[in-house]
């Protein structure tokens, strides 16, 4: 008779094909497989959150040049806090919870050299995928690349987000002015009133670009840019001379539509800077940006929008709301408690 | 009777109207117009050569945020060397050869503090506009914001014009591989046969795509921009990972025609930068940059390739060629000969 986990089954979301467009549930479905048995030097894991980001469209729509690519027929994979149930590596015991890169599963045989221990006891578990993650850190670093001065203008893009709201409250931290750029005058609403954005204008209104210039009396100085398309051009007369755009995301793009830029002249004549930011360059500097942030949210100046649904059955609709826009904040999926 | 120079004429081009897409010589006017008397601080100049540049379509369609624009009906104004007939400055004396910005005219009499004193024993005259003038600068200092290293790729659009042909030649000095992009197979010869590109490849042609991915095996770490459009686009995924790529001008665009980028997200997968380059703000360094390029030209490293038409009245004519394309090197008017 076979001797523990083996009988036991496990679930797990798999891409069931590449989304041409845009992303749906269709894309996805979820399976029951055999739990994982950890071989030597892995620990298995309970998962407890997994992360949904931006940067996932692109891995299943096969973006030339980003790894790793998933195919259809592979399950899921990215980031999750999870939970160790049983280690084969002296570094890991039961009941310690972890970061790592894993399969979108409920159950994950891990290499313990993967892992990152995080104190949930601190903060709860699901900041570690949020102010305290990659996000946290995109945001951080990735503002830190634009060299805001005191009394500059940040403008941020995608602003009720995790990486946007970050952004702003960062800049206000730091003594600039932060204007935020959203969808809705719902999240735009929230942007100033929760998160403290001096101003923040939306996008989809009819008005867009004069409501820009008005939140923008003396020009951006440093934009960062989450989406891409129409607001990254409406962006480029409002850039203050010098101005620096941080390139961090381009979710409009991710479905293969074309930038298309009518105001590239502004570039010239502004002697703008675009700079690409890639999170996994800076990841050296993860452990001191979450005792910054974490300080700042000890003292209340970083408010943390966090959406979580609830079941692993439930993470592709929690894809497909990220992208369609009706996340505020990070959007997560609880698997289980921690135990 | 009135005395001196009031009784003469001079001849000017004027712009008639400014075009909505591209420059056609209909545009232009030549007038005839009194000759201009020099007051206390001024010279009276006659004009040796006039420098027609791509930014000149900027200034005559009066695109935003660039100063000064040129509407219906004033004189065209650039850059210009022409040589002192009459001084009412001790600066100056009758002979001597200088750079200004002035009028496009015969004549034109220029305050004393805008002009800068060019050695025309030294170097011809049509030199300073060229290789030893604000081209030269251009492709010298526009080049360094790239920090090109040894041993990189340097890759070039407008290659055969007077800013592209520079730069792969200073990239070649520098230890760098040189590859161009240009219009037509006799241009791209021209690249790689004359002035000692490594490659060249013709942006007209069907496999143009394929002909690019093969002349850079290691992609391109610096991208020396001056056109912007499809080209741009193309080289994206021909970056090497944290290609820089120095904007230095949009001719394709000057036009108000839309860039349209579909290989977006190669800036994120490839950490790319876009910095906009300004020669104005490296005026400072033109002493600097004239010497060191005076020197490779002296030991010829440097080949400087200008087509020089003869007369004001071919100015438009001239303006019309660059645009279209059909310059090699420096475009120029030559007006009349030094004295």
């Amino acid at each position: 008779m076979p001797s523990g986990n083996t009988a036991q089954q496990m679930r797990q979301v798999l891409l069931a094909s590449r989304p041409e467009g845009g992303v749906a549930v269709e894309h996805f479905r979820l399976e029951q497989a055999p739990m994982p048995e950890p071989g030597d030097g892995e620990v298995l894991v309970r998962t407890l959150y997994l992360s949904i980001d931006p940067y996932l469209l692109r891995v299943i729509k096969d973006v030339p040049g980003y790894d790793p690519a998933i195919g259809p027929g592979d399950v899921m994979y990215g980031r999750a806090i999870s939970q160790v149930v049983e280690s084969r590596d002296p570094r890991f015991a039961p009941g310690e919870c972890v970061h790592l890169y894993q399969r979108w599963q409920t159950h994950y045989a891990a290499k313990a050299s993967d892992l990152r221990k995080v104190d949930v006891e601190r903060y709860p578990a699901s900041l570690y995928l949020s102010a305290l993650g990659q996000s946290g850190l995109t945001a951080w670093a990735g503002l830190q690349a634009g060299h805001p001065q005191p009394g500059e203008t940040v403008v941020v893009s995608s602003a009720a987000g995790i990486v946007g709201s970050m952004v702003g409250q960062i800049a206000k931290v730091w003594e600039c002015r932060a204007v935020g750029i959203a969808g809705g005058q719902e999240k735009c609403a929230h942007v100033v009133n929760e998160l403290g954005f001096d101003a923040c204008v939306d996008y989809k209104a009819a008005d867009f670009d004069n409501a820009l210039e008005n939140a923008l009396p003396d020009g951006a100085h440093v934009y960062f840019e989450n989406v891409g398309g129409a607001v990254l051009d409406a962006m480029l007369p409002r850039m203050a001379k010098h101005g620096r755009i941080i390139l961090c995301g381009l979710i409009a793009h991710y479905d293969d539509s074309p930038l298309i830029i009518r105001n590239s002249n502004w570039m010239l004549t502004r002697t703008i800077s675009i700079q690409a930011f890639s999170v996994f360059e800076h990841l050296a500097r993860l452990n001191e940006c979450i005792e910054q942030l974490g300080q700042w949210i000890d003292e209340g100046k970083l408010k943390v929008d966090e959406r979580i649904s609830e079941g692993i059955e439930n993470a592709p609709q929690a894809m497909v709301d990220m992208f369609e826009g009706r996340t505020l904040g990070k959007q997560l999926v609880k698997v289980a408690e921690p135990q």
